[in-house]
């Protein structure tokens, strides 16, 4: 086919005889360019900007022209939330390593298939392979295995799939004929992807039990204890437990050990959502904060928080790879077969999936297990810092004293009625946007709005944090100006 | 942190205030070199490499040098499936637009998470409004709104998901306490990925029940009739009806307006799998073979397929948005709230998600509608020389007459007893890739294997089908010679 002919530009696709090489690449040029000078000067703009203008959803009957293509480019990556920047710290979304935005367009361009061996020779072999490690890393036994799956909402599903169809048997039935309904227990502080799980499961969502949090924001195995009798005697039938390594808003660390130790005497599955703290089994100075995780019988965790990989990059491993595979599989046969490698698209919640595992496995090459460890002790180091700056202000409350680099606190000035807090403490998310350059978030906690920070930029700075103190003790001072909407 | 005194590469971050510029610019630029240089010389390679060395899984302490990193990046190039070959015709894995890998880099380096509208301001507007120009260009109203999901297996379950939650109270209570199992009706070769979503479902995998076809491979909708009075009967609950629009083997499309109807009279949720063939849509010419598409009350659709958009980029589309949103929606409260848009994280199976609409704004925007339509219309056009060819050959037979770009067949040697035919096309499908340089897929179809050609690049040119039938040919000429395993 002859682009041009047929109205195309022909740049349209890269020409595997190389025919369009010069203009391939002179368009390629120009989004590189355009990217390294944009992310170049992230610190410029606005951890959170303003939007202003969106794109055209309109698809045009004849492309653009690539300049205006170019143009538009820009003006979403200006509008677009900055995670770059030294002052986005309000999420667990980090800046992505170069290696992972590489492997990224590699993995692109290639646009090989995760679904089966044939569609990704090197890559669905170099997978389970690397999650392997990655398990072993965690403690998980020699017959562990994973696969990558995109986001943790769907690692968490995929794991409390897997528990369900070992427990119950269901697969080819359902659960319209159990006799008990299935339950199992979370902290109340856990994601709400297991709500989301247990509803897509056909479970309900009201299976997922939220047992109380003691004052660290921590699983009460006391409690965890009471429902899983409860439960029993009101005729349900637990079948797992989660321990969360890092809740969402307070980066909280639930009794894993202690938890674990309460699931093998019931008799039921293990799971650790360590989307965010499974980071630390790279930290040899904090990987005991994960103590109890080797007992798991799954485990999810998210390189793409803060092992700085670009998103989507997310596993589920299995403490048994083959028991998994054997409760879960669903045979494709238009895919080859290859007998030293299993087509992931069988085993896993996805069919055809984008070959995240190169970015994962870029990242890893170049910074080394080392690299991570630093950067890890260093977002350690910078988050005491900030841990001490709010304990150094009577007006500033602690929502839970923190396990890691995330941060929940939030302004109580004592001249506001209480009923006004809330308010106030949007107020200052804002100041500190507008005035500070750091984008802070505002999550609902325990009934109330806290501000939220995740240390995890390694370019934040102790100046950065210097400045969002000042602004905050700024604007405590000028509390009698405040006007609650 | 300073990267390089942490023992950190100094290019490990783009420096958001441009600190290693020409560092980062150096690295990126190899990596683009490399790419350019291999994409640019694909159709030198086979279109489905042997492997000859797996990339290193060990995690090394010490990240390792950048020229090393690149060799093997180099190697993992050379060994993938190498789906911009021209004789890559075995799968619907495209050659991806240059538009779409560009889009993948951007979205990757910006890190944008589509779980919620302050995580991606842009991207979370844009998301929603291109899709609702897309569900008008398959006819469904102004009501109609859908969600970018990672890959069509996603697609179909999230459209399965809704219709089981709109028919069933069991949002909260689950499945357990229903008096009647529910099931849903596909044709018998629709894709597994209905299986799966049934399982994962808790409908149990029997819940799909695969109604027979018709000698063009087309769902038989007396049969369906006939399933459907017959699951009433044996206490079950029938819920949905699924056609599918390209069939993963023999890209059959289903009588979907039919298959409407019918789904209408016994008020049952009616989805369409247009995974593959919903590219119709954008060819004026062929569009009306999605006749009917415009009653679905959801519809699956992957740009990644035939609109050539780099994986994974697949959505699905409801006829009532709203619908959808109040009965699926999961509420998180650690996200901040936008009063113009949803946070898409809370109304979809995934949570965290890749900013994949970039990609296909991007496609769309560069080839434009005419642009797509050309390619549509030209793979057509050589899917009826390829057709032609085999009908010109007695020893050919073909699974079904095709609907698409789809052609299912097979060597059918009188020569050869009929036991070993599955033999004969698995070694005509190893001399196609050594003699032919053409990639064909092997499929199961009805208990015997077929060689599967999908004509989607557009770099596939009449010469090289013509090289594909001599070597077919001269297969069939030295039969004599063929000794089975």
């Amino acid at each position: 086919m002859d682009l041009q002919q047929s109205g195309l530009p022909n740049t349209a696709f890269i020409h595997p005889q190389g025919k369009n090489q010069a203009d391939v690449a002179q368009l390629v040029q120009q989004v590189v360019d355009l990217l390294l000078g944009e992310m170049g000067t992230a610190a410029e703009r606005s951890p959170l900007p303003q939007l202003t203008r969106l794109p055209s959803h309109n698809i045009p009957n004849e492309g653009i022209p690539e300049a205006e293509l170019l143009a538009q480019l820009k003006s979403i990556i200006q509008q677009s939330m900055n995670a770059a920047h030294p002052g986005y710290i309000g999420h667990m979304d980090s800046i992505p390593s170069t290696a992972s935005i590489l492997g990224d367009l590699v993995a692109g361009a290639m646009n090989n298939n995760m679904l089966s061996v044939e569609m990704s020779p090197v890559l669905s072999r170099l997978e389970p392979l690397l999650l392997k490690e990655i398990a072993a890393m965690f403690g998980l036994p020699e017959t562990a295995g994973g696969v990558l799956v995109s986001g943790g909402s769907l690692g968490n599903l995929q794991a409390i799939a897997v528990a369900r169809n070992i427990h119950f048997p269901i697969r080819e039935k359902g659960l319209a004929g159990l006799p008990k309904p299935p339950v199992f227990f979370t902290s109340a502080a856990a994601h709400t992807s297991f709500q989301k799980a247990a509803m897509v499961l056909g479970l309900g969502s009201e299976a997922t039990i939220g047992v109380t949090t003691d004052d660290r924001g921590k699983l009460d195995c006391g409690a965890l204890q009471v429902a899983i009798a409860q439960a029993k005697q009101a005729g349900q039938a637990p079948f797992a437990v989660v321990a969360t390594a890092g809740t969402t808003v307070t980066g909280t660390i639930d009794p894993i050990e202690e938890m674990a130790a309460i699931a093998q005497k019931h008799n039921l599955w293990f799971h650790v959502d360590a989307s965010y703290g499974g980071a630390l089994a790279f930290s040899p100075q904090h990987q005991h904060l994960l103590q109890g995780i080797e007992q798991a019988d799954s485990i999810t965790f998210n390189p793409q928080k803060w092992l700085y990989v670009a998103k989507t990059c997310a596993m589920t491993l299995f403490r048994d790879a083959k028991g998994w595979q054997r409760n879960f599989r669903v045979g494709a046969p238009y895919m080859g077969n290859e007998d030293d490698a299993m087509n992931l698209g069988e085993v896993s919640l996805q069919g055809t999936r984008h070959g995240d595992v190169l970015k994962l496995w870029m990242t890893l090459q170049h910074l080394g297990k080392a690299g991570c460890a630093a950067m890890i002790e260093q977002n350690f180091a910078i988050a005491q810092v900030f841990l001490t700056s709010i304990q150094q202000r009577p007006y500033l409350k602690l929502a839970t004293k923190p396990d890691m680099n995330i941060i929940c606190f939030r302004s109580e000035p004592e001249l506001l009625p209480t009923e006004q807090w809330d308010q106030w403490n949007s107020k200052l998310q804002d100041h500190l946007l507008q005035q500070a350059d750091c984008f802070v978030s505002l999550p609902l906690y325990q009934g109330q709005r806290w501000l939220k920070v995740v240390l995890v930029n390694p370019f934040t700075a102790v100046t950065h944090l210097a400045t969002l103190f000042e602004v905050l003790d700024e604007c405590h001072a000028n509390l009698s100006e405040f006007t609650p909407a």
